[in-house]
C-alpha cells in the first residue's frame, strides 16, 4: 500500500517496547525493523512469536528502502548522530524526549529535517493524553479566562539517573505539557531553578522550577526522585475557572472549578470602599468532563504517521522540543548561580 | 483557687471566638473579659447566655488584678503594643501568629518577658494537634533517620488579605510546624522567595519559599489564596522512612512509609561498579500511626495555663514567633531582590 | 420579643449538649432550662459560664408558663412519657430519633399533637445537611429521571449499644434521609432483613435491609458497627442521572453522573436486533454542585422554631418518625423469619 | 525443551486475548494456536506480526499431539462440550469463569479430568493479584483472628449481559476470591438473594447474597451494572484485625486496621457490670503491606503451566469453580422463592 509508512524502531531499552508495540497497533504502519546494539535485548524484546526482524545494524535498517521513517529510543547522547544519519538517508523521524542533549545539535537536526521536507517529532507523550487535549481545549477555548498560575508536581519514588539530574529527567514532561497548552504569542520569558541532592548523589534529586511567562503569570514544577508516594497533579489557575488535573486519579482525572477569586473594577466602587472589598469570591459547582479513554502513546504514533502522510507539522514537531530545552538550558545555569531569575533571551 | 489563671481574651475578631470557647473549656483557666474596640462585636460573639464581661476598655482589663494573662486576637499591628502593655501590667501573653509587625519589636516582647518573669507564648496552632505531635516525635525520635527533605503545600481559596501579602498569611504555619519538628541544633541557613499576583490585588497571592538547613537539606513551602482546592499537606522525607502528613484526609492523617532511595557505601562495590549501580531502593510497608483525637487549640491553651502554673517556657514561646519572623523576614528581601538566597545572618 | 420561643432541653447525655448549643445559637429560641436527672452531668455540660438553669425537676420545667417547646434527648424508653407530659402541658416537642419505642406509643403521640394544635418533630438531623437538601431537589425536581436504585452504607466503628440492634441504631438515619428523599406517592412495601453478631454480643452488630418501594425499585441499606473504616455513602441512581453522596469527602459531597445504561424502545429497532442491542450506554461529565456550608442541627432547630411560629408540620414530623419506625418494625419481623420479605401493610 | 507446554486459546472475544497475551509471556508455554469460529476475529487479535496460527477447526487444534493443553474463553454455554473433547483429546484443560453453564455438567468434567489424571483449572484471575495472595496469608495464618464478618462490592457501569442476571456475571469473581480466602473446613451453609430489574432488561441488573458460613459469620456481595462509578472493595472483618482491600487505590490497595469490638470475658468482670462494660475498644495503626507489581493472570497461567508440569492441583482446579457455581445456584432458587435463605445441602 502507498499508503503504509515502513517503519523501524532504534532502541531496545525501557521506553522502546513501548513504541514498537504502539506502532503494531497502528494500522498505518508496518514495523520492519527493531534495531539495538545489543542484539539479544532487541530479539528478547520482540518475543517468541514475532515476524519483525531483530537487527544490531544500523546501517542496514537505513539502507532498507522500505523504511520511510525511524523511532528512537537510545540514551540522550545518540539522539542527535542517529537522528542526523536518518535525516542524511531521508528518513522522517520521531525522537524520544529530550529532543538532543544540547541545543545546538537540536537546533541542527530541526533545520536539517526542515530543508530535507522530512517530519522531526518529539514524543511528548503527555500531550497525547485525552485529560491533557481536553486541558488544552479550555485554556485556549477561553473557558478558563486570563491564566493567573500553573502549577505541576510530579513525584516519586523515581529511578535515580546516573548522568542527569532530576530537572532534566522528570521536568521536561511539565514543560512539555505547558508548551502544547499556552495560547500562541505566551512564552516563558524568564526560569529560576532551586535543587537540592540530599542523598549525595551528586546531582540534584529535588527540584523546583518557576517560570515568568510572557503574560505576567508564573509558572511552577516540583520534581522529586525520593517522595514515596506518587503524585501526579497540575492546577491550571484561571480567572474564570480553574482546572486540577490529578492524573493518578483516572475516574476522575480533570476536575474544573468554577470558584475564584475577582477582583472588582475600581470605577464600580465608591471613594469610600476599603480595598478588601475589591475582592468577590466566586464558588460555583464543579464539573469533570467525560474523558475517552485512549492510550496516549498509540495517538502520538497516529499522529506521527498522519503528519508524514499529509506531509504537515506534527503537533509536538521538533521546535517544540527546543523550546523544552531552552527552559531546561536557563534552569541549568540558574541552579549554577544560586537560584537567580535567568532570563530566556540569554539561552535563544 | 490558687490554680486558677484569670484570662481575658482581647479581639472579637476571627480567631478570638476560638481562643475564648478554648480557655472557657480549659479547666485551670477562668475567663473574665472579652475585650473589643467594637463592643457590639464582643457582645455578640458571647452570646445571650455567657457571664463572661464584654468590654472595650483595655484599661479595665489590665486594671483587674484578678486577670493573671491575656490572650490576643487582634491585627498584627496593634501585637505589640498591647503585648507590651500587658507585660508592663504584670501579665502572662500568649499571642496569635505573626508574634508582631516587626521583628524589632518582637525581640523587645520576648526581651521584656525575660526580663519581667512573665510567660510570653505565640499561638502556633499547629503544634498542638495529634499530628504534628507524632511527626515530631518521629523526627526528634531518629526514626525517620537523616531529614532530607520537606515539602509543605498550603493552599485553597484564601480570604486575600488587604495589608499582607500571602506569605506573611500562611506561610508562618508551615514555619511553625517546622521550627518545631527540627531537632536541636538544626536551623535556616538561606532562604529564597518567589511570589506573584496575577489578580493585580498589589500583593503576592501566589508564593513558593526554598529554605536551606543547616544540615545541607532543602525545605519548599507553597502558598496560594487562589486555588479552588484545600491541600494541606506536608512530605518528611528522611533517610530512613518518610512521612506524609495530608491535613484533609481526617482518617489518615499521617503515612510512615519504609520506602526510599539508598546510596550505598562505594567501599562495598568493587571498582568496576557503575554509578547507577550505587542506588538501592527500599519498598516496605506503609504504617498510619493510631492518633488521639484532639483539639489542637485545647491543648495549646492547656500548655499555656501549664507553663504560667509551673513557670517555665511553653513550647511555642516568643522565641519560635522570632524565628519565624526571622524566615519572614528574609523572604521578603529576596522578593525585593529577584528570587536570590538571601543569608539568614542578614535579618538575624 | 412575642416571636421567641421559650426552650427547654431534656437529656445532657449525648445528644442533648449538641442540641442546646445549637438551640442557643438560633435567634427565635430562648433557651431556659438544661434538664437531667443527673443534676451534676447537665450543670457540667452547660459549664461555668452558663445563664441557662440546670434542674433535674421535669415538672419545674413544665410548670413554667415561659417554657412553650422541649427538646427531648433521653433514651427511647423515655421518649414517649416524656413527650406525652409535655404535649398534656402545651408544650411543642422535639424529639431524638427514634420518635418512641414502641409503634403504638408513637402513634399515640402523633394524635395527641394533632388533637391539641402543637408541633411534633423529629430530629432527622440529616434532612437538614445541604447534600440532602440538594438530593431532594434533584430526585424531587426530576433531574434523575425515575429512581432505579438506592444502596446506603454507614458502617464504622461505633458505640456496640447494650438494648439496641445495629438496624435500630444506625438505620434510622438512612430510612429518615430515604422517607425525606422519596416524591410524594412513593412508600416502601416490603422489607427484608439479615443480621449478625459475630461478637456474641446478642443483638446484630451487622445488618442488611432490602426495600422494595412501590415503584419497583429497590433500597439496600448496610449498616455495621464492627468497620475500622468509617463510610457514609448513598448512591442514588436514576433512569437519567445517578447522584453518589459520599459524606466524608467534604469537599466534593455530592457527585452527579450524567451516566447509565437505557433500554432503547423495542418499536425503533429492527426485528432482527439481538437482545443485546437494545441497551445503549450514556457516559457524559460529572457535575458536583456547589454546597452552603451549614450546621445541619442549627436547620433543624430553625426549622422547628419556624414552624412553631408559623403554625405549621414541620419538614420532618412525627409522621415521618412512624413510617422510619414501621420500616424497622418490619425488619425486625424478617430477621425473626430468616430474611424473607415482610410486607408494609403488616405493620401499618 | 520437553519441559514446554504446547498450548492453544480457544475463543477470541472479550477474554482470549488476555489470555493468548500472558500465554505468550509465560516461558514454559509455547502457543501454538488461536481458534475462534470467527476466522477473522482471530486473525485480527494476533495482528499482523504474529507467528501463532489462527484457525477456525477445533479438530485441527486438538489433532495437533504437540498441543498439550488447551485455555477456554469462550461463551459459557460452549465450554462443557469444549472442555471435554479436550480432555477425551487428552489436553490439560483451563476455563475461564464460570466452569459450565450447569451444575452437573461441572462435575461431570471435574470427573472426567481426575479419571484421566489430567489437570482442570478454573481461571479465577483474582486469587492471583498479589492483595488476594497477602489477604490469604493474613487470613490464614490467623492474623486477622477469627472471621466475623465479610463485605464485597463490585459495582459499575457494566456491560449488561443478555443471557445471564448480574449475580452469575460478576459475582463469580467475589465467590471464587472468598472460597480461596477461608480457611480449610470453612464453608458455606446457606444462601440468600435479591435481586432488582430497574430497567426492564428480564434479568436482575442490580444484586444482593447473603452467605451464612459454617463458623456463624456472615458474607454479604453487592454487584450492580448501573452504578457510574466503579468500586471493587472487600472488607474481612476478623476478631483481631481487619483488612479493608480497595482494588481502585493502587498506591493502597490493602489496609490492615488493628480496630475492632472486643467482648469480655464475663469471668473478669465483677456482677454488677453491666452490659455495655463487657465491651472494649481497640484503636491501633494502620498497616498497608508493600505488594508486589503482578500481572494476576501471568501468575495464573504460570501455576497452569506448573500444576501440569509438576502433575499436581492447580490452585483453584475444578472443584472450586463447583463450589462456585453452587453458592449461585443456591442464590438463584433464593431469588426464585423471595429472598429466603436457601441451604447449600439442597444444590450439592
Amino acid at each position: 500500500m502507498t499508503a503504509t509508512i515502513g517503519m523501524a524502531v532504534i532502541g531496545a531499552g525501557y521506553w522502546g517496547p513501548n513504541l514498537i508495540r504502539n506502532a503494531m497497533a497502528t494500522d498505518a504502519i508496518d514495523v520492519r525493523w527493531l534495531c539495538d546494539l545489543d542484539l539479544e535485548r532487541a530479539r528478547s524484546v520482540l518475543g517468541r512469536y514475532s515476524t519483525v526482524t531483530a537487527t544490531d545494524s544500523y546501517d542496514a535498517v537505513l539502507d532498507d528502502p522500505a523504511v520511510h521513517a525511524v523511532a528512537i529510543a537510545t540514551p540522550a547522547a545518540s539522539h542527535f548522530p542517529l537522528a542526523m544519519a536518518a535525516l542524511d538517508a531521508g528518513k522522517h523521524v520521531l525522537v524520544e524526549k529530550p529532543l538532543t542533549a544540547s541545543l545546538d545539535d537540536g537546533r541542527k537536526l530541526v533545520q536539517a529535517a526542515q530543508d530535507r521536507g522530512l517530519v522531526l517529532m518529539c514524543d511528548h507523550t503527555y500531550c497525547y493524553t485525552s485529560a491533557v487535549q481536553e486541558l488544552r481545549r479550555l485554556v485556549q477555548g477561553g473557558g478558563l479566562g486570563e491564566i493567573q498560575f500553573v502549577d505541576s508536581v510530579r513525584i516519586n519514588l523515581g529511578l535515580v539517573q546516573p548522568d542527569v539530574n532530576v530537572l532534566w529527567d522528570l521536568a521536561p514532561h511539565d514543560l512539555a505539557i505547558l508548551d502544547y497548552l499556552m495560547p500562541a504569542g505566551v512564552s516563558v520569558v524568564a526560569v529560576a531553578a532551586h535543587g537540592a541532592d540530599p542523598i549525595g548523589h551528586g546531582l540534584a534529586c529535588v527540584g523546583y522550577l518557576t517560570l515568568r511567562l510572557s503574560t505576567g503569570a508564573m509558572a511552577h514544577v516540583h520534581v522529586n526522585w525520593l517522595s514515596p508516594i506518587k503524585i501526579r497533579t497540575m492546577v491550571v489557575g484561571g480567572s474564570c475557572r480553574t482546572v486540577v488535573w490529578d492524573d493518578m486519579n483516572p475516574s476522575q482525572r480533570l476536575s474544573v472549578y468554577d470558584r475564584g477569586v475577582d477582583r472588582l473594577d475600581p470605577e464600580d466602587l465608591g471613594p469610600d470602599d476599603r480595598k478588601q472589598m475589591r475582592i468577590s469570591y466566586r464558588s460555583g459547582d464543579m464539573v469533570a468532563p467525560a474523558l475517552r479513554e485512549q492510550e496516549a502513546l498509540r495517538v502520538m504514533m497516529t499522529e506521527f504517521a498522519s503528519s508524514i502522510l499529509e506531509g504537515r507539522t506534527p503537533a509536538t514537531d521538533g521546535s517544540a522540543g527546543i523550546r523544552v530545552m531552552e527552559v531546561l538550558e536557563a534552569a541549568e545555569r540558574s541552579l549554577l548561580t544560586g537560584g537567580t531569575f535567568v532570563d530566556m533571551e540569554v539561552v535563544r
